[in-house]
């Protein structure tokens, strides 16, 4: 199997996007282009295949076959293209196809795009939109939200593990503070840790949206795109990086319906997707020096840090009050702001959070960069958690 | 790179589907499992991954993660599933995906399925959710359909080759014909050349749709879903069936905009697509015994089949009027009864097309048998062409 590397990164401010989606698209992946010191001179640029990776193209933006479009406005005919859609996990999903892509040898060099409008919608439709990910005959017809599913999620955690709303708050806090120092998050502003949890005002300013949930333990609607360009190791071609390596890809679905879990606190296919990234690049957890993990709610990154064994079932929220987690701490996650403060645009956020893990890989994460930071894991959470992409990238050798 | 086959096929009648989206896909993909001898015990079935082919699932239907759905119904778990989009296009994408994913190695043996369910649209809204895959910016905007680019491009075909309104209508009997045999197909109905042409009520039975475009000129809007099992030729599984060997995968983007084309009746991609699926192969169009072309529109039938080569450039109009596309000619064309007669729900097309190669191949296509079929070819044309993809099967050994 050939081996994969990524040799551009691009991302566009997240927030609100006032062009069109394809404008958003391509802008970030010029970049990407760009950074890999590719000619976008028309028929110059040797993309072989592009993977957009969108939840709402079609459904919010009402375009299909919106690749091919974007193909064509980065005169990369006749590239292949493809639109990818997995949730909130299609970026890392793209990311994957592109992996096959060129593991396979139908590919030598790829693009991959995720892109996500979503704030041409209300703040109601956008939470609309979103639920449509939760099942649509046993979830979605019965006024189930996002919110709602990750509120019961933190009830049952509480109970548990004994996190409280000020772990989340903590989470949230440190994340807000990383993000000061990424120029494309889309919040820049830091909470104050005692106003939003213990002051008397605390209701006012960070006020229940499904309890025990408050506004600084979810993320915000956000549109954006981030790039990747992936080419393969063995090929002669040169680039104007040195290639961070796909070390490790992994998968894995869980029941759709969350109730039908037997253990609704046991996210499976967290577990899964990494354990079989880790199989697949020969690393475990203590290989990783810096992480992106899925915090759509705070909670998910505290469960995350413990299924994808950074930490002990039930300890990730000890980890994260004494500082670990922090970008000096031992095991630093959401370096970039993740997407409490960086924003969730869906479909663009998996590809988003290994653009993040390439910067700190390059050296390039400055303000927050991990120190020595060698190999990184992204988790890509889809659904509420019925489809996980785990990623794993590394500059060290193969070996 | 490893070799890929088919060894199950799966297919529900088009026409109207009158339960749920999961349910029209399911039955589908239970199909080709149960065709390929795949246990659907839960953990038994050994699908590694499962790639959903639709363009409008969460345009339509309003699911998002409709694959993870889909991979939760069918009891495959933990299956890898993504959604892919790429127009009408979707459903060869997808097959190509699925290539991709087991030639890297990252799957051995990998569900396809193609399902679209339209007609809980109006006729209007239909037209309007297939003009999405116009360009977003520069067609759709200013009230272009698929219907009037058709139009254009027959106008055009006619001005410059002679093709006539009744050539067109030659092309849909003959599908018609052959979806007299398919128990599939949406339209089990043969018209009558002479009166749905010559005749004084041509113009009543069979109107005008978009100058020169008549309704016999034109597929319907239908519900479908179609299912393949893929699998490596180089693992001890055994199937219920010898697989159908993929020889060649071809895929080429053309500009979005089809005024920007310099000739808008050179369909590049598709030749281009067939091209590649021949270099591949190391094949040629007379390799090719039975053909599946996108003929969402009858003149695409004939410009299609000029592109992949079967007929010189200006005579597939006159191939067709000599019955050279005929179950019995010397190179058949869409003996399922083609996206005119079988229906066209347009993510599950490029599916369905190879469903009809495998069944041909087998000899399984009773009453519309192409004898001694060993190798066919499928062309699947996403929007006005600009994205398009070709694959050819053979039970030929490879050499």
């Amino acid at each position: 199997m050939r081996d994969v590397g990524i040799v551009g990164v691009g991302h566009t401010k997240f927030g609100r996007w006032n062009g069109s989606y394809l404008d958003m698209a391509s802008t970030a992946a010029v970049e990407a282009l760009h950074d890999a010191g590719i000619n976008l001179a028309a028929g110059e640029a040797g993309i072989d295949q592009l993977f957009l990776a969108s939840m709402g193209a079609g459904q919010v933006n009402r375009i299909s076959g919106a690749a091919s479009a974007l193909v064509d406005t980065l005169n990369l005919r006749p590239a292949m293209a493809e639109t990818v859609e997995n949730g909130p996990a299609s970026g890392a999903s793209a990311v994957k196809l592109a992996y096959m892509a060129i593991a396979s040898g139908l590919a030598n060099t790829v693009l991959v795009v995720g892109a996500e409008q979503m704030r041409v919608l209300s703040g109601w439709e956008s939470t609309d939109f979103v639920a449509t990910m939760l099942h649509p005959e046993a979830e979605y017809p019965y006024g189930m939200t996002l919110p709602a599913a990750a509120g019961m999620f933190t009830r049952l955690h509480m109970e548990k593990y004994g996190t409280s709303e000020k772990d989340l708050a903590i989470v949230a806090v440190k994340n807000h503070e990383n993000a000061m120092h990424n120029p494309v998050a889309h919040i820049h502003l830091v909470p104050d840790l005692h106003a939003i949890t213990d002051d008397e005002d605390a209701n006012v300013i960070n006020p229940y949206v499904a309890e025990p949930l408050r506004v600084y333990a979810t993320c915000p609607m956000s549109d954006g795109a981030a790039a990747l360009v992936l080419t393969a190791l063995d090929t002669e071609r040169e680039f104007a990086h040195k290639p961070v390596r796909i070390a490790g890809v992994g998968q894995a679905t869980d029941t759709h319906v969350v109730a039908e879990r037997p253990d609704p606190l046991d996210l499976f296919a967290v577990r899964e997707s990494a354990k079989r990234a880790y199989e697949m690049a020969g690393m475990g957890p203590k290989d990783i020096d810096v992480a992106e993990l899925h915090d759509a709610f705070q909670i998910l990154e505290i469960a995350e840090s413990e299924e994808v064994g950074f930490f002990p079932r039930g300890e990730g929220n000890k980890a994260a009050r004494e500082g670990k987690t922090r970008v000096d701490g031992e095991m630093p996650i959401n370096t970039s702001g993740g997407l409490k403060a960086k924003g969730h645009p869906v479909g663009a956020t998996g590809v988003s959070q290994v653009v993040e893990i390439v910067r700190q890989l390059r050296g390039e994460a400055t303000g927050r960069q991990v120190k020595d930071a060698r190999t990184g894991l992204t988790t890509n959470f889809g659904g509420f958690g019925n489809n996980v992409v785990s990623i794993i990238l590394t500059t060290k050798e193969k070996g």
